[in-house]
């Protein structure tokens, strides 16, 4: 699938308007995300599963903002969400309540029973702990809680190890083997309708191998518990998938994988639910920045730009790469450099031994493949107000969320 | 120096404050700052420069809570700045803009205009491209730049590579030995006074060897360019001195750091500012969390906790160790567990096998040491409210930052 990112006449454009004229009118730096790319992402998932039974849960922590939940929520997806802070989110922007399900590893009594009472479809549940507390709060609230309980089954997903989450050391999911202890104790609970079985293995998975072996392991579990007696209606086979960060990669294509998918769930008849965060929205996002100044150290050149790790983490946090270009194309002989924000830390980095085309002071760059785990996890380290967020679709472009502003830094606050 | 946080009749205090009062009033989590910690960090360094001429600016991006700069505002305490925003903070806190120094590699002509027309007390120069954008404001302004040329001694930290700043081939500073040569071109522009030679190595420094083979390098050049003409009338010595983050760690004395720094500087008559952050805060700081559940998997423990890598990145993002203690203490046998955040993902981590005493869903648990590099780091990853921030003094503790709301979330956002 193609970028929304194409250069037109030497300028970058995202869907055909151009990123210098975003930074114009909205300053840098500024996450711009393609409206047109959310969406082609999510059918390239709805046109596949339309065969089967299916339900879309686009993973809320990948990218939050509400216009993008809306989008969404308007093309008919549902949410996978962590906290009750994401389904504030979802309903703020107009998602069906039941087309919400609830992951997360450390739920608590009033997340369970702000979601119950909200109607959600399903919650995927995570410990024996967890099952006993969502029974109580079911039964205190007279309702009957939906349940899968998130199974490890000990597959590697072959990520970074801080994304990687189906081995049976990390502290995601029940153990497969000891799911159906689990699951009869789920139906022996006052208030637990157990309906799913689910699995996630990690983010950022470029080969769908082990996603797939992770699927056999669900569908077999899953027919072993109807088997039993069990009410499973449907499967959860969680996000996952990658997407191409260098121009050496190559994202894997959702159709691809779906096929197989629904290959190995055959003539089960349940109801198959996907939650895609990163490919949805990583393609089709870029951080816009501006160079402030380049410098050269003894042994090194540095771009200084007014983007920094407060704004997007994952370089320094998951030494993570991200394509950076000019937003006017240049020309002129490449140089090694690091580029680098203006945080007081040597931590502070977007790129580092990067060959990158000729720049200076005042020149636009655009980091790309940033609309998932950007904003989301930005701060305001070095009391940097956060950036503004801007979508772009039907030819022009709006600010989904506007630049704070100091007031912004201290509210709250009391001297 | 005594911690702040000590065990009274088997509970964890802070000042004599019990931790399970602020968290039943306030909620968990929350960090808890001791002001008497601060202070007597502060007057630490006060005491022994008192012998000579002296500034203290505290580092700003280590804690920037509007009370505590307040509190060493009234102290008397100068502030070291990286952001137009942290000079916001600093004069909304009542900050003497007399006593305020501007770091930072990325300063923008903007924040340089602000800075100036509030009178500040000088700019620590990152670049060539820096000084002539200084010269510029400051002419455009008719008003004359105090500048120090931050130097690059090429002393080796010997700390986290993310922290470390004084190398050759980091972003930050001049090297050392083309000092003399951006000097007198400095002298040679209109609107800058160049009056200070300042050099910053790194941070959580626990030997200070290096700290004063830096001193020894800034003096010696600090001569030259007095012998050189120029009015060289301060030294900016940096921050960087560490604190123990283990019980095995030591901290630094302050006093036997600076008392060598006295002797180092000698006869000099300079004035010697220094830039100390996490040396007075760090220690003066806690993250009170609560368990959500104990889980296991086949081969490990988890102890969850309603703290996360939003609100604390330290561990994933610096692979730092902080001591983590029950609030009531707990006695029986030790368990190696890791202690997780709510968070979905795996990196989303306290502290990792680490010997635990006895805990169960409830308890309070104190993240030790977290007063710098905590709460200015936090995001609302995962859609999590940033947590409140606490200040105990006077054997009494008020909010100095409250909880953020569901509504906090969206502020700026448009569906």
């Amino acid at each position: 699938m193609e970028s929304p990112f194409q250069y037109r006449e030497g300028q970058l454009t995202c869907d055909g308007v151009p990123l210098s004229s975003i930074a114009a009118e909205c300053g840098t730096p500024v996450y711009v995300y393609s409206a047109q790319g959310i969406l082609d992402r999510f059918r390239a998932y709805e046109d596949v599963l339309a065969a089967i039974p299916h339900k879309i849960c686009y993973a809320v922590k990948a990218n939050a903002n509400l216009a993008i939940l809306g989008l969404l929520a308007r093309s008919g997806c549902g949410f996978d969400i962590v906290s009750a802070g994401e389904l504030f989110r979802v309903l703020r922007a107009g998602g069906d309540p039941a087309s919400i399900v609830f992951s997360g590893v450390g739920k608590t009594a009033g997340e369970i029973e702000y979601a119950l009472t909200k109607g959600i479809h399903s919650f995927n549940c995570e410990s024996h702990a967890e099952l006993a507390t969502l029974s109580s709060v079911a039964v205190s609230l007279g309702r009957t809680v939906s349940l899968s309980i998130r199974v490890n089954p000990d597959v590697d997903a072959a990520t970074h190890p801080y994304i990687s989450t189906g081995m049976r050391d990390h502290k995601f999911g029940i153990d497969i083997n000891k799911a159906p202890a689990l699951y009869e104790r789920a139906a022996s609970l006052p208030g637990i309708s157990p309906e799913g079985v689910s699995c996630h293995i990690g983010s950022q998975i470029m080969d769908p191998a082990p996603l797939l072996e992770a699927v056999v392991k669900v569908v077999d579990l899953a027919q072993q518990l109807i088997r039993a007696g069990l009410p499973i209606r449907h499967l959860d086979l969680g996000g996952g998938l990658g997407v191409a960060y260098t121009n050496e990669q190559r994202t894997p294509a959702i159709a691809n994988y779906l096929k197989e998918v629904i290959r190995l769930v055959g003539e089960s008849k349940l109801t198959v639910m996907v939650e895609p965060g990163r490919s949805i929205v990583a393609e089709s996002g870029a951080l816009l920045t501006m160079v402030l100044a380049k410098k050269t150290s003894p042994s090194k050149q540095f771009i200084i730009v007014d983007a920094a790790m407060n704004d997007l983490i994952r370089p320094s946090l998951y030494q993570a790469y991200h394509e950076i270009v000019p937003v006017a194309k240049s020309e002129g002989p490449h140089e090694i450099a690091d580029v680098v924000g203006p945080v007081c830390e040597t931590g502070d980095f977007l790129a580092r031994e990067r060959s990158m085309p000729p720049v200076k002071a005042g020149d636009l760059l655009a980091v790309l493949t940033a609309g998932a785990y950007g904003f989301v996890l930005s701060s305001n380290y070095n009391a940097r107000p956060r950036v503004a967020e801007v979508l772009v679709g039907g030819g022009t472009f709006r600010t989904v969320r506007t630049r704070e502003s100091f007031e912004d830094l201290v509210r709250g606050e009391t001297l």
